[in-house]
């Protein structure tokens, strides 16, 4: 989908991504995986042991050499191919996450871990139960209590936040009595082990292959070595990630986009009412047209936006754009394509109906549809009013 | 939702459907019927002793004396009750249905087995696997074979097909070799008992207290008294009963997007970040505007439709219009509710998103959005020719 | 159009609308007055002489003894029959202003006025140039100099600003250091001719038949007695005409719209290509179908907003709803419409690209989308918080 | 705005029309072109003389050595320029068409006048009055009668019909009894001044700096030596000038949206209410949000657009993707910045409204959106029925 982008070599990996799908994303096991609530080891194994396996991390850590757009064609083609939002998106982005933040001790952990089990050991709770859009005005904090490093608060809609042996948690740093630092986030790397750690089921309606939690933190105690990066760069690091973060999500939607607008073309031209395939009445026509209009758009402002990462300049709003247009885009083409099925699209005869819910999810994570018009539309004026 | 067109006694039926709702349809309860693929027969039996239990049979087989339009509100009221697509439309429609074609027997029967099990006890199986839209199209037949009548076909996304000791199956007339009587529907009274009947599960993404099933009929030898109706009446009862049975889909998209909005609302008052409720943030306000606009044209286009239903005169045309934008636009409200709700509409901890998901499918229960055009179209052309 | 809501005397009065219309705005006539910026003198006498000519007079003032959906009601089939805004809007609007505000010296001279010249004698100078949508931030003030009223300000979209003889003008009163009084708006009928007025012509891109100017008022001497109303009613009296005014706004487009759908649908039905009407290809029916709807829409929000108004309760949102909703969905129809005449749309061959381009305005007059958009938001969140 | 795609010398172009621009379309210039319905003769001839002059024409006949990216990059930019659509966008549309039909002493005829007026000596009437959708349906025909080719029918919509000497038509060849030849269209460049050819100007309401014209052809009698290239050819010429033709109208698309979106956010800046510039209210920050990805999207259509054209694959669909996309988002795009400058978004104040008005004509030049989306989804559906 991005080939005019990438490099021979990466798109050879790209192609490796598909074939990975087409061996293991058969129909049977994604909706299957779907009702499970996740992938099993081995094909997980299989992942982490092929060429993609250590997509998100540095080359020095066995990651491969690749630019942030090969990144996203990667991770939308696996989505393209299973139809359905898969771990190696959450997993992309722990690991992106993780190398910004970990030092080499909590990295060799992280490592070891994953190959061990052949998944990321930790989850990412960023999202305060009070405050989700309001980045920075959660509740949960880390303050000192009898001369220990205390976490208390509610992190809420947490991918795999029931299952991993670690969670990595952002949260106001009271420690010290500076306005400065209380104002940036801090992070932590912390063993879901320790006492006062709960963590509760929540039931998404969709995106189920990564099931969600609400994880508590009852006054943990925590260990200073526990804590990710410096608090000066806490800040800095966090807007990088979004970035990434938005990318990827989006890679992921358009990859399920492109999944509906193929299997609605197919349909379109073997579908037949009345010895006429369903493709030729107009209105079938205008849905197909506009879907794939909309692909096009998807994938520029992908492009538009890694590229805007990648050398470093109009990133904010190039993101903001992307996050905004893309997830909700796709959940059109997916509902064209539900409608183009008939009836059949509404059932598990076909996978459009679970893409299009899958879709939906996207305009939330990693900041919602309205927060993205707030940062973009500021970037805007503030663009022109420089000139 | 509809009072403005209905008369005192009408209004107090809707309140009783409201309070009922109240005393039955509570989140836990609705959820689990949901999980549970229907209702259990206490409610059942609760809502067939109600003053409602009745609707959609005449007021000599005992239903309340009323107006389409009071039918529709009752349905409504109990949807926006539930918040989900209630066994309550389906059975509506049932009743409208056989009330239009059973004789005096088969209506004893009917009306016996109701107050014996408080179900409907039949299905309605019109769509044909091959040709759901094209209604005349199908490939399901009664013949004669050897002297007797057999009946041969399968029919898709029939609406409890699989739990109903009847089913009400229509099939092409080869019995005589008539291209008049051929060209017609035929409709039939069945036991899924007979041999040759099976019944196959079909998974629906959303709706999931009505569950679907395939209906194959391999060579079914019938009974000439199980017709229903005859075949000269069979087109024109056939068309009134999709006349009713597209507004009573209606219904059910208002009664779901009313509750949209109503969630939406509670909650935009309710959230507040950094001491500002949501609903202040112009993008919210926008769209609960909107939202609020959608629903003053779905009861304009229902009102519409029942109207010239119930004055005999536009009714095609009205019918069209209203199938074509009330549960389209019940999605869209629904869509808008659960983004104001933020990652919660995307969690069992809100109805919204099932409300999202069961909206859906009433874009192509008794007709598809594209049918919906083709005919209201036709309709408007004709209308201006005339002139 | 809204005949459901009239009694039998108001939709004879619609009838004789239709007729005036039938017989006066031939489309000659009105590309003409286009052109020229205004209906001759014999059309506007026609009018005044007709049974309509004192529309939104009281009827002690001579005005017919219609609700406001007649008066809608005729506006509409007005605007309907000419394919554009015509100044009977502003009119209408001008005497349902004046009526709340004049006392009975004023009353005679301006009906004394319209008898004679068959025009209003005044025009409604609202608008600040520096604040348009802030209703209540305005600049232009009446502060006393020397013992005398002074007027200073400069207005701007001044409908028949450069033509009328007396100007309502909405001032900040500064004359007395009371907070609550120069909180409010004052209302002052002034003579053109005044010393220090000045008005320059604005180019409007459409609805052309009512010309635009600008205003100055230069340190302009006012009488006492010139003042309209007293200043403990000016604020509520204000939101009756802005109430008023919008429905008048929205008369004006669904007239539009229904004129636009009314060409296109012939247009679809006379135009053939290979001797297929084109209305039959199903994008052109699929447009006819959404107008359609569109119309229902529109029409069901205006009914709403004036019976609201009628049993005075609600109308604060019911219109505001109204307002955002339908001129900019008359743009919509007549947007499709253009569409159906394919070039012929885009030139002077046909009436819908005026019609088209006459719809815009009306997303501005008496309060944009987005205020509307405000008012509405806020309305419902009070509605539900009250609950 | 297309700057990735271009190489550094056709960057330098760019540049030059920006300046040239700058130095001649100021908007007084434009506005009043607009109403005297053409550019004044030294604007024609300056551009005639600067390094654009020739654009359209092969590198042979003086044009520059550009891509067609950078050709659409160099209208784009002027027309966005202007805030309106310019006589060089028909006048590059006219030189690509002729270089692909002439031969040499048609050529130098066109050249030489070129040098002498710097106008384009000829218009284009492809359209007939009774189907300009139906490119093949026309009733505009060559004959032979009394052994003399006769051209006889009606053309519309042809701009500057009325007053260039020469007029490119297209006619169904009927002047050999040969289905294959009477199926295609063929080309003449004749001399309006024949007998038989007469002009009638037709109103616009918009794009007014070309005025369009009706041509009658009454039995026109040809000379052999007018007709452009050979029958043979004649089809996959027409289509490569329909491709060429519907990119050139794209760029006049994108050049308008782009200069409506500039105005709109300086205005967002600059407009202050209450002290807050409105930039900042989120329904002004959400619609140039949605501007701003409308424009990411146009510009990624061109440009897959035209390198489809330069790659030699899939013109076809990528055309047809773009046409339907680009000219109707530019409508949306100019609507939404009218939106931003209020009231004055209405009148001559501001160019946007003007610019709104010029968008919407494209949506039918060189194929209307509907004939695009048979297009497109045509060939969707035949690439994937080859997989
Ligand atoms: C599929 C999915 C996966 C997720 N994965 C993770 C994860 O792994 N880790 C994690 O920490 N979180 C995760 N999240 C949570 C996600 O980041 C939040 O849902 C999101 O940031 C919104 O926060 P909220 O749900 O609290 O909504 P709220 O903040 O309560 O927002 C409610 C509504 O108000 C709107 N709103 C808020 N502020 C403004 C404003 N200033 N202007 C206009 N509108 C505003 C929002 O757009 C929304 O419509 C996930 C969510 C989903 C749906
Ligand atoms: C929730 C739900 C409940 C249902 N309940 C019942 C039930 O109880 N009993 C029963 O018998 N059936 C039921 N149905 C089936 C329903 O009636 C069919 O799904 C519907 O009629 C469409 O038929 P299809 O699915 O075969 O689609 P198809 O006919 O295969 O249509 C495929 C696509 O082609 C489009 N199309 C078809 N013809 C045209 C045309 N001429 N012009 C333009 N587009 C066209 C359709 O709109 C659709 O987008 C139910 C369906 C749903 C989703
Ligand atoms: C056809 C027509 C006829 C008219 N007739 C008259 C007349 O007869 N008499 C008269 O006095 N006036 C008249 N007007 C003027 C009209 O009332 C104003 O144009 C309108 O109120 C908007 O004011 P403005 O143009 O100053 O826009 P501004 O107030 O400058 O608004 C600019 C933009 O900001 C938006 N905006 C402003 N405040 C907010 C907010 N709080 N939140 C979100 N967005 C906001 C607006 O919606 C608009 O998009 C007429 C206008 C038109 C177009
Ligand atoms: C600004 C402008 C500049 C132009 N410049 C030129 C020029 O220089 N030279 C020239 O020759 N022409 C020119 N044209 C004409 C233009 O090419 C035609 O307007 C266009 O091709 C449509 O033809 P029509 O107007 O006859 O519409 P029609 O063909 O009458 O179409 C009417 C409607 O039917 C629809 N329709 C037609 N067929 C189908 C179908 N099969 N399926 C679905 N819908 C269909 C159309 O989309 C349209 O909505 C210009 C037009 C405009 C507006």
């Amino acid at each position: 989908m991005f080939s005019d982008y990438l490099t021979e070599s990466e798109r050879q990996l790209v192609e490796k991504a598909r074939v990975f799908g087409e061996e293991h994303f058969t129909e049977e096991n994604v909706s299957r995986w779907y009702k499970e609530g996740g992938i099993p080891g081995d094909v997980a194994e299989a992942y982490r042991c092929s060429d993609l396996g250590y997509l998100g991390f540095s080359p020095e850590r066995g990651g491969p050499d690749v630019s942030y757009t090969a990144q996203i064609a990667i991770l939308a083609e696996l989505t393209k191919s299973a139809g359905a939002i898969m771990p190696f998106q959450s997993q992309l982005l722990d690991f992106q996450v993780i190398s910004r933040f970990a030092n080499e001790e909590q990295m060799n952990m992280i490592l070891k871990r994953y190959e061990e089990t052949s998944r990321p050991c930790f989850c990412t709770a960023i999202s305060d139960a009070g405050s989700g859009s309001d980045a920075l005005g959660y509740r949960t904090t880390v303050r000192k209590k009898d001369g220990k490093l205390v976490l208390s608060g509610e992190k809420v809609f947490v991918a795999n936040g029931q299952h991993t042996p670690y969670i990595m948690v952002s949260a106001k740093d009271l420690t010290e009595e500076s306005d400065f630092i209380s104002a940036m986030p801090s992070f932590w790397l912390i063993p879901s082990s320790c006492e006062g750690v709960s963590a509760l089921p929540i039931n998404k309606i969709g995106q189920k292959i990564i099931p969600f939690a609400a994880l508590r933190f009852d006054n943990v105690e925590l260990k200073p070595e526990w804590r990710l990066g410096t608090p000066y760069q806490a800040l800095s690091q966090f807007q990088s990630i979004l970035d990434i973060g938005r990318c990827i999500i989006c890679a992921g939607s358009v990859g399920l986009a492109q999944a509906a607008f193929d299997d609605a073309v197919h349909h379109a031209n073997a579908r037949k009412i009345r010895d006429r395939r369903i493709g030729d009445f107009q209105q079938i026509g205008l849905m197909l047209t506009e879907m794939n209009s909309m692909l096009i758009n998807m994938k520029a402002h992908i492009n538009h936006a890694c590229r805007s990462i990648e050398q470093g300049s109009g990133a904010k709003l190039a993101v903001a754009l992307m996050k905004k247009y893309v997830p909700a885009t796709a959940g059109e083409v997916a509902n064209r394509a539900m409608q183009i099925f008939g009836g059949a699209g509404y059932t598990d005869s076909s996978r459009v109906g679970r893409i299009w819910i899958d879709c939906r999810g996207s305009q939330y994570a990693v900041g919602t549809d309205q927060i993205m018009v707030n940062i973009a539309s500021r970037a805007i004026l503030d663009k022109y009013a420089e000139q």
